[in-house]
């Protein structure tokens, strides 16, 4: 001990920062190590994790679930109606964004889209009748990703609407999404006046007949192709699809003008598509969702397969998990708000479009998309530096998605639920916000993470799932 | 001295870098910094720079002069044919990419290319007699740039072609291009088979028709937002011009479809311009000559408004300095060949693309397009500090482009011919390298620098206008 002391000290500190603080304070030197118990400190979830990690049947079945996530080959497939097309779906059913959720507690932006979709679908005449009958139970609630659909912000899908069907070549899985109505007031964020229900309408009787016809024209449209080069134009096709949609404009433009479909919806069908930025979007989270769907129901695998969140809670599903969600209340997003709006104006994170992170793009393939931080804040090192995080949770990097600022390493793809609960690193989204009354729409944009409640959960459900199977002399 | 020798040395080396390496090798420490003298040790060059340096008239003139350049406001306004739309072009006259030169001396792409223009015109029936006619001092020869217009690789210009018209609505200013004829066999590579002719009969035909009623009904169109917006999705508008091209496309597509041409040819014309992504080349070259034409012709000024070569000869222009141009043998790139292809193979440096460079976008604007790197060499961190490099020879940077990569700073630009020979930082430009035998085409692409010898010719040339009119007591 006396030795110790008649020497300078050289400290190492791990953890907690102010104790290092405190020696530097006093003069003497510190390296600072950072790091935080697994699973912020939660004993039980902490020991469940530690269980799990490189238990020999959850890397085999990560290592098979992640094969198929990669392997995965989306096609655009074409446009169908929700109530012929989505597997499940009722004719008095409405699907919504994030996971279960009963009416009473859903947020202002859902409960104003599901009103518009009720007088779209003509249950209803009135806005007040609409959201009697919804309160009433005589329509049916379910989460879009029951019916192997997704859908942004609200995500609402009734069954008159049309949607892209995105097929994976690989598996043959289908997955589905509706089709971007532009910016404004739109159903997705709340909206149902007259003029938003008119353009759903035009959308069913124009847009996607004349997109079927001109799909039929062109024959199968690869994405995963039409997603890579986006990558390399700037987008991280969730909260930036500039290049993507232009790219499927320059692909879809010739096939519509032989696809015999009147001029003039072809004209309108092409106008509408190329005023919005956005409007592949959907297309990209059908992809993601046919991808992740492929990787989906491996026992005892760790992979998360969904991050949804329905403007309450925010949910995820795991492969080797069945159909459970694991959820926890769903953030308000620290972002940049526009002009005369904050956080106190906020709806709770939503959508299913954070299916585009699980499928390690969007805010995992930030390094993509440096313009996007003068929408969603941060700078151009952010930006890398979010992607380069995401490789700490991730089991894999995608080859097919490469990143050119990173000198084409591929996109960190694969979350595995036990490296977040693990290293406290928490996936990243990028997303838009909400106003938390229905149809004022969008009012900012951010970075978020899915909260860690979700992780530790799923894991104590992996380690009580493949515990029981042993108990039980099963496994 | 004694003393000097009792310590342990630290040395600063300048220059030579062995030294630093010998006192290494001895065991001592340098650091080395790099430095060259300036004109490459030539001392009258040096001498005239040495007299050109933060002299009061050359500060003001600069100023002025890359004002002018970034105030420019290029506007596509529409298609012309050559002969009417080019001023001084003669009926018998052929412009070509770069600084003047005799047909004699010309490069194999440029005599090819010359022929196949001779016969597009109908100046001959056989590619033997075209040459001979080319020979026989019949036929007028040009730089594109003497008529306000620029032309990539062989950069040939024949009256009866197409050309964009843009307008820099600032100034009033026009600037010329030929219309991108794709990949593949195509006349500014020096192919002049049937196939070409045929394209570019069908060019002056269909396609610049059907674009100019698309471009009379679109109305004028801003080309400094979609270049900008372009970087933002990875090109540089030189080499990379995917976004841009796509961006083009879903602006004129609308405006094709109201245009009241012909349906087969607007679906012609649309399938024409996505089947190239280099089709928004040659509009970025005019709106790169448009800026720097503006700031062209201001006495005492060392900005740099053209760089071009024609395959044998670099040449550069000053806007203080006329319609000289200070030449030296153009270099053979050093890039990435293409499969059975090496520098033994190729043409030296071709073209009035480097306009883009000159004009601060192209390989000044590197940092935007990381992806360009599988196409013409090096990595990301390259891509990076060839633009970084470049803020040491410029005059400002350009806010009208930003670079998301570099948290939104302007492009490097206006090119201070003084600052290339003070530093003997040497611009870098993007190109596409020629097969040295015409009509063989492209056989890869690299990065290459102007030479030095241009601009310590300027330099002295500058020095010398200055001190003669300071000497007859006009200054």
């Amino acid at each position: 001990m006396s030795t110790l002391f008649s020497r300078p000290l050289s400290v190492l500190n791990v953890g907690v920062g102010s104790f290092a603080q405190a020696i530097r304070q006093a003069g003497g030197e510190a390296t600072h190590i950072e790091w935080a118990p697994p699973a912020n400190g939660d004993r039980a979830a902490g020991a469940a994790l530690s269980r799990m990690v490189n238990h020999p049947r959850v890397e085999a079945a990560n290592a098979k679930a992640v094969e198929r996530l990669l392997a995965a080959q989306p096609r655009l497939e074409g446009i169908g109606i929700a109530g012929d097309a989505l597997p499940g779906m009722g004719k008095r059913m409405v699907l919504h964004a994030g996971p279960p959720i009963e009416w009473t507690r859903m947020c202002g932006p859902m409960k104003g889209a599901i009103a518009g979709a009720i007088l779209l679908e003509g249950w209803a005449d009135s806005e007040k009748e609409a959201q009697a009958l919804a309160a009433g139970g005589k329509i049916d609630f379910e989460p879009c990703h029951h019916h192997a659909a997704v859908g942004p912000m609200a995500g609402i899908i009734s069954p008159s609407m049309p949607v892209w069907v995105v097929k994976n070549a690989t598996d043959g899985n289908l997955a589905y999404s509706n089709l971007n109505e532009g910016l404004g007031k739109v159903l997705r964020f709340g909206a149902n006046s007259p003029e938003v229900i008119a353009r759903l309408k035009w959308m069913q009787s124009t847009l996607a007949p004349t997109l079927r016809a001109g799909l039929d024209k062109l024959g199968v449209l690869d994405l995963k192709p039409l997603m890579a080069q986006a990558l390399h134009m700037g987008d991280e096709v969730h909260n930036r699809n500039t290049a993507a949609s232009a790219l499927l404009i320059k692909r879809l433009v010739p096939a519509l003008l032989k696809s015999g479909a009147p001029a003039s919806d072809v004209a309108a069908t092409i106008e509408f598509m190329a005023a919005n930025d956005h409007f592949f979007l959907n297309i990209s989270m059908a992809a993601c969702k046919s991808m992740l769907d492929a990787a989906h129901g491996i026992p005892d695998s760790s992979l998360v397969t969904a991050m949804a969140r329905n403007g309450v809670d925010f949910g995820i599903r795991v492969s080797g998990l069945g159909e459970r969600w694991f959820a926890t209340p769903a953030p308000v997003v620290h972002g940049l708000y526009f002009a005369g709006y904050s956080m106190a104006d906020a709806a709770p994170d939503l959508g299913d479009s954070a299916i585009t992170e699980t499928a390690g793009l969007g805010g995992f393939a930030m390094a993509a998309a440096p313009a996007i931080v003068k929408f969603v804040g941060g700078n151009a090192q952010d930006a890398l530096a979010n992607t380069l995080a995401m490789t700490h949770i991730t089991l894999k990097r995608n080859g097919a998605f490469t990143l050119a600022a990173l000198d084409f390493a591929g996109t960190p793809c694969g979350i595995d639920a036990r490296r977040v609960v693990d290293t406290g690193i928490l996936p990243i989204i990028n997303t838009g916000i909400a106003h938390k009354a229905p149809g004022v729409g969008q009012i900012g944009a951010g970075v978020t993470r899915a909260p860690l409640a979700c992780f530790t959960q799923a894991v104590s459900a992996l380690a009580r799932s493949i515990e029981s199977l042993a108990d039980s002399g099963k496994a």
